[in-house]
């Protein structure tokens, strides 16, 4: 064991770091490096204001780790420290049958508000949503708002972000933010100095869109109103910077053909790590059988020429890597909100294009190396000259072929109702590699017909 | 052309509304699918107010679009609503000769400032950071404190997230929330109630470490210090939304084997797009070659059992699909801070478990079918058992070796000071094409000497 004083830098951050001599700010840096051991040892030994600040910070399954076996008094101190919306994705993350018993350890008001926050999804602007928040009347001065604030300050331990002002029947009628509450005059009225545009959503916006408002309007909190514009809560944007991280990553393995794992990568176990892996790569493999019933159909054209067998990785893997970069980047574009489902046939012009244009470079690249092994080694044969035409001809085709299938998959599986993140890499070099094969080898069969087959 | 009343949900959007009858929010909506014409018409329409949050709101890249093209005074006066660090990212974003011109607009005291910022790297907190923020002394009351307050939010388009305590020699010495502010007595000084526990950045530290450490403390602002504790500024949580996006949008495109895009897809000019996908492309071509060369080394075997061409795309591909699993959880997880360099050995011997796992239920498929297929229509010939112990031989040697070269190939690149998501999926399928093909005809060699071979 090496104590460490001050937290170094991260990538030669000593893992076997003492964790009884750190502060709360170091055991945060380091807190990432550490088993769940060593997380349940570190916390207590903090001062206590440290320690839940620590805590709250976590993400939900860190807590849940963190508290769920402790004794139950300890477990409700723990409990009680979070925000009702925090509260709910800690009982929702909870083993089923250990769900009751945390909400009994809930104060009853809480517990009816985590109850009611229970019923929606977590990925929905419903379930991220806090139901406190700072309400306002319009009639109020801001003198009176800003008395009001004060006890709402003392019994939160969350600060508001903007102050909400409701009607008298719990409709939103504007918004007001610290800034505009200083900057107005005492006697004003809230009514006078309030925004009345107002940018709200509903309990089931989902945490997408909900992530691309937050980017658009760069605000730090946004409204959840029903259907009668009635208030319901807000969602805050330190919890977006998670979701935005978490999309991203769940997006990120799918395109990389992994099921997505919904836990750090060194967290989860061997078991399910390899689960989420062998589903997609079995079901790739299955498929990538398809190219060996393909090229069975062209056994003959193989054992005549043998020399079409050496191009065929070539072939189909550079209409597998120009699919990758298709299928990429029409993915993230999609997650961004950048491209819609009704731009698939500007998408597809330009794809149309980017093949043509990529399979030509590849194919220049292709008979450079041909002409120059050829008049160096004599490494082809005779009939050099239409092998090389047939291999052009093919990165042609096949490339063009894996922009549009990469390209359009997304689109394709989005109009399905389905995560267009699925039209992974791997599985648009599958579909692609098994075409590539037919393309190549049609296109032999013409060319290569009375000289070399 | 159909005038929408209010914002369609996203995907039935019509492209065709009509932006001259929109209000700020629903333009702010619409706004991603405009081009750059129907944005510089729609935004003089609106009232001045909601055109100028409009305008804050957008990313500097299209604050750059929209005023560069204006009459110098109407471009001074979009140019001084910006705070400074926005205003010095828009000069970065503006062409070389143009930036001085621009400088001039500014009021010289934003002036200085902002020359200031030009000098950081945009990447870092020196270029994300706000040199604006509010500052008290540790000896004011907080009624002082919150007179204070009132001046600032008058001057100030941007509400403080924080209040920054600095002693006489600008040294930060604690921070107040504005809860703590609303929280405490009106008589209590500033000091008793500031937090000592202080977490800061320095001017140049990373974006990527920048929104770790949002992302584990939950603060909405982070306050940047030189290495005598001079406070510089703040970099605040709305900026933190956009750069985890950004930086998970980079990590996307090159893992689909692209060069980062730095613009909406639909943004990307035709001859940016291709460029930035043709290089990496041509790479990966020439490096595919080596499959060309390594099955001439083989062509006799194939020759004599053009069979075993037939399994080349699949055993290839496996090893290619697994590498990208392994590759794409690898960088992700790097990117998220979970793993770090010196886990390698942890890793490694995770994905070596992984591969020989995933490669055996490949394998165990394989035998399957060959098993299958040979019984009901005799399809591989006499040899068939040799053969297939061959494959599924292969698959597992080279899934193993896929899993491996993914998941070490983004330790390797950081290592090495590059960035770890150059580890493609494309580059190491391509890799594992090479590798496979070797791995494949070897085994091939030894199992069916005598028989086939």
């Amino acid at each position: 064991m090496s104590p460490s004083s001050s937290p170094p830098p991260s990538d030669e951050l000593d893992r076997d770091v003492d964790v009884d001599e750190l502060t709360g700010a170091e055991l945060a840096e380091v807190w990432a490096l550490l088993d769940v051991e060593e997380r349940r040892r570190a916390l207590p030994l903090l001062p206590r204001r440290e320690a839940e600040d620590l805590f709250l910070a976590r993400p939900t399954p860190e807590q849940a780790e963190l508290i769920l076996d402790l004794p139950a008094d300890e477990r409700r101190a723990w409990l009680r420290l979070l925000p009702p919306d925090d509260a709910a994705d800690l009982v929702q993350h909870a083993p089923a049958e250990t769900r009751s018993a945390l909400l009994d350890l809930l104060e009853p008001a809480t517990r009816r508000e985590v109850r009611g926050l229970l019923a929606y999804a977590d990925d929905e602007a419903g379930g991220l949503m806090n139901p406190y928040y700072a309400r306002l009347r319009p009639e109020m001065t801001i003198t009176e708002a800003m008395g009001y604030l004060r006890r709402y300050a003392r019994e939160h331990r969350e600060g508001p972000y903007y102050l909400y002002v409701l009607d008298a029947e719990q409709r939103l009628v504007g918004t007001v933010s610290f800034r505009e509450l200083f900057a107005a005059e005492p006697g004003a009225r809230i009514a006078d100095v309030m925004r009345q545009e107002l940018v709200t959503v509903s309990d089931d916006t989902d945490q997408e869109a909900l992530s691309r408002l937050f980017e658009t309007h760069r605000f730090l909190a946004l409204p959840v109103v029903d259907e009668q514009g009635r208030m319901k809560g807000v969602v805050t944007i330190d919890d977006i910077v998670e979701v935005v991280q978490e999309e991203a990553t769940e997006d990120i393995q799918k395109m990389g053909g992994t099921e997505a794992l919904d836990a750090p990568y060194l967290a989860t176990d061997f078991f399910t790590l390899t689960r989420k892996r062998a589903g997609w790569l079995s079901v790739l493999f299955v498929g990538e059988m398809l190219t060996a019933t393909a090229m069975g159909w062209f056994e003959d054209e193989i054992a005549r020429a043998v020399i079409l067998a050496l191009f065929i990785p070539l072939i189909i893997s550079s209409g597998g890597n120009s699919g990758s970069q298709a299928t990429t980047l029409v993915i993230r574009a999609m997650a961004l909100g950048e491209v819609r489902l009704r731009d698939w046939w500007r998408v597809m012009r330009r794809e149309l294009a980017s093949g043509l244009v990529l399979g030509g470079i590849l194919s220049a690249i292709a008979v450079l190396r041909f002409v120059v092994w050829q008049l160096a080694f004599d490494a082809y044969g005779e009939h050099w000259g239409p092998i090389a035409i047939t291999v052009a001809g093919s990165l042609v085709g096949v490339v063009t072929f894996g922009t549009l299938a990469g390209s359009m998959l997304p689109f394709v599986l989005r109009r399905l109702g389905l995560d267009p993140a699925s039209a992974s890499a791997p599985f648009v070099a599958t579909l692609v590699d098994v075409t590539g094969v037919l393309i190549y080898f049609s296109l032999a069969s013409v060319l290569l017909r009375g000289t070399l087959l």
